[in-house]
């Protein structure tokens, strides 16, 4: 298939690999040339502007946010000369930008689909992603060549757009809330003389096998929040996202509120690039610890 | 060994049988005296009072709450009159009451552990519990044949028996944070045109692996609160014994006052006898779901 | 003076009547044709144009929201024409959009000034707004006239006009968080027997003098939510305005969060239209209340 | 009248120099004698013993707790010899303890009122306290002219002593409720460019009259939090009061969250011995101000 694919971020880059692996026509566009520059190397075409991406058959986005979605691709006038039959959009952005997106899609004849992705850069490297995809059936049974060979799986969500971002929203939020408490728990066992890693064998051992307590868990209990796999910035605009997506559909969500907060504390301390694993050092704070002593 | 056992609930009536089928002397004492005659019945004996199980060589103790054990064993008198070596608190209190008996027990020559224990009481009958345990590390060799007896596996976590309550506290309000997480991020899946079996599929497919996930998100993505596996008001006394150690170790733990407020509210509305999974109730109630349109 | 006023609801175009009556030439400017027509018939002049409003010596704002003024003042082909020597915005709007409004009128060579008031319609309607203003202290000097006859007392709150907004942000959110405190302890009292009637005359008879607790009291122990003197949804959009001036300038505002989850919840109950006071009825909700029998 | 009077701390003893100086026989007790010799000085008698006090006709007491009042007073034996018609518990207790004292006086037919006071120890040495009331009323008749002599006004809130303990407890949430306020919205002025005494002359010169919110605002705005008119530590104390009564009445307390967060993450910083008004601290700490920079 001859895809179009805009935005070659950390993560685009790959993602655009994978589909020249698999053999698809891959024309590029970025808003910096050194990463074109690069994908041309293995097999890409450069596009001479956005409006000659979106004469591809499908085209993939991956931007950095709802801004940057809006303010490239969101244009009656480009998108009234769009050739392609269908946009995905694989960033994670708000379902409320996906209604405007689609609706506009719509009123110029392109397809549009909602398919942001689950995994880290190394995972997009693999071809290993996650794809939460939702949308027209028939659009996307169109592009599933593509997410087969971006991801792992594929989720079909139903046929609302925005549903895969309410999806990726969520999983973030509920990423971010295990964060949180793991973090109070450790800064409640730091106090009252329970090691953290004897904590987080207990729970890894018990309630919660996986990835994300023991990784995140083994960050918090020795303190060490670099490098970033999550930039602790990024997942404070992810609980933006879904703190709005909340107030859009009036879907009040406390546990977010106290994400943000503690997440906001931490990026005025300046820990805005660490890895989200220092809401660990937010709960250490608030609680004073350590302290000289450590009887309560 | 001969062991005293005090406490025969649904609980403790499958860890003394346990006791039992290992080949230990038990004699039982409880409250109400159905319990003891069906004990008696898989070859117990029955303590004649409350001084007589502590001339046992370990006691263990599985009562309700803090104000049971207080109340119960906390006696100077009782304690003075004790010829065990070692009285184990298998329940759920408060690191402060781990504190105090520990203080009570050694002014009269009495060992102190605590062994709050994780699984339900199928895990109990199946000797299948994870038992977490901490104090004097003689002492815990002395009584682990008996853990082994009732437990899968026993996580040693330091001479300080209130480690382990804080152990025990730390993972139930883990494990509520992740329901309220999901009841969240449920009920806005449904405010924005997201199944919640699909949500829950993507979670425990992705990030969330583990009974916690799926078994929570089954419940609240077909609002089946019944039968409890763990009963919300249950859930609402852990969570006070969370907040209270925190304030005792002057540990502000914001999520757990999200998770006190919701639990409260669900009991309000007549949900303590539910299942936990019921805060995916408080959730929709809060959002006002379901609603005429689907829209928001 | 000759003042242009673009933005004639219900309280701009009390505020242009009281220019007027002060003895100021007005050129007035309205979406809709109907209240320009009202202010015409108290000898202002209708503005052809919204460029033609900005040939006046000062221009005063008074819109609805952010979007309002972005979409209609914030362009650069407008200020470029513009004669006049200040604009003056009276809306409650963020810091961030005063911050970009002063650079871009910069640019263009004209002052910018924020002066948003606190009253309802009908302080408006007597001159006797309360002015919270900042920015250039000689801009403020020339229209100071201005500030006196629609208010009856101006604040100078500094040199940078967003402190302005900052100010009247803050002082909502203080007031709304009154509103839910008051709320909270009216439905502790009624799950306890104390009657709100009395509840409220000892808070107003000891530490809380003054009309917002009596006036928002009265009408949380009344349940008597309409007609609306501060719209909820509006209080809604205000908490928002602190949360994102919060966000911006990385400050945590828990209080704001748990404002922003009642107040959703309220609209999500179709409380929308009614009074702020209605805040009462969300924590009522939450504790299930009446309940039958009184006794807790 | 006869008055026994248990309790001589900083307000207790003002309090009962009022009723020597209004002409009443008052016999006291204290736990430590000091300030039984000082009142003696003043015309007061030294009870001999507990039980001594309680031959008076009408007993008022002004213990630090609850648990202070539990173990000197809530004794069936003590409460079996007392010959007073009536014991006025004037102590911030909580309302569970009143229905416990209430039920537990009139198994031994002694009459319970509860009537906590507001007010600081120069308003009891000016017998100028707000008297919060409720009980019996022939009761609150019989004493009434004891309250006159120790307060400047009585309230009467029923027949249900607790509702005299949530009415207080309910006030000095309030009371927190606003401090917490003036601290987040003048962190926000802070990072904003805004004086904190400017936001508070708007504050108080439009919605805000009153002493509170001029006097805390004052210690805000000027970071001064010695001495402490209200130690921050006994508001931990009472808003764990408000929060227990939520729960024991099923009311959910959001607001009260936010403070007992916000009140012990100051204790853990060592505040806990400065003013209320300290929690301006915690809101800048959060935040992390001052910053080198002020522009957000």
């Amino acid at each position: 298939m001859h895809v179009g694919f805009i935005g070659l971020g950390t993560m685009g880059r790959e993602m655009a690999r994978q589909l020249l692996e698999a053999g698809h026509r891959v024309t590029v566009w970025n808003r910096s040339p050194e990463a074109v520059r690069a994908l041309v190397g293995h097999g890409a075409e450069a596009a001479g502007s956005l409006a000659a991406v979106l004469d591809a058959e499908a085209v993939v986005s991956m931007l950095a946010d709802d801004t940057a979605v809006e303010s490239l691709l969101l244009s009656p006038e480009l998108l009234a000369g769009a050739k392609a039959r269908v946009h995905v959009n694989m960033a994670t952005v708000s379902p409320a930008l996906a209604r405007r997106a689609a609706d506009l899609h719509a009123g110029h004849g392109v397809g549009y689909l909602a398919a942001p992705v689950m995994g880290r850069p190394d995972a997009a490297a693999a071809g290993n992603l996650a794809v939460l995809a939702a949308g027209d059936g028939a659009l996307l049974d169109f592009v599933q060549p593509l997410f087969d060979a971006m991801g792992r799986r594929t989720w079909r969500l139903g046929d609302r757009p925005e549903a895969a971002n309410i999806a990726k929203i969520s999983a973030n939020f509920m990423l971010m809330s295990a964060v949180e408490a793991l973090s109070e728990a450790t800064a409640l066992g730091e106090a009252n003389g329970l090691a953290a890693a004897d904590l987080l064998d207990v729970l890894t051992g018990t309630v919660f096998p996986g990835p994300v307590y023991s990784g995140y868990g083994a960050m918090i209990a020795e303190r060490r929040y670099e490098p970033a796999g999550f930039r602790l910035a990024l997942g404070l605009k992810d609980v933006g996202l879904a703190l709005d997506a909340g107030a859009g559909s009036r879907v009040p969500m406390p546990l977010a509120g106290v994400l943000r907060d503690a997440l906001l504390e931490s990026v005025a301390h300046g820990e805005g690039d660490r890895d989200l694993a220092a809401l660990g050092e937010s709960a250490r704070r608030r609680a004073a610890l350590p302290r000289p002593d450590r009887t309560p």
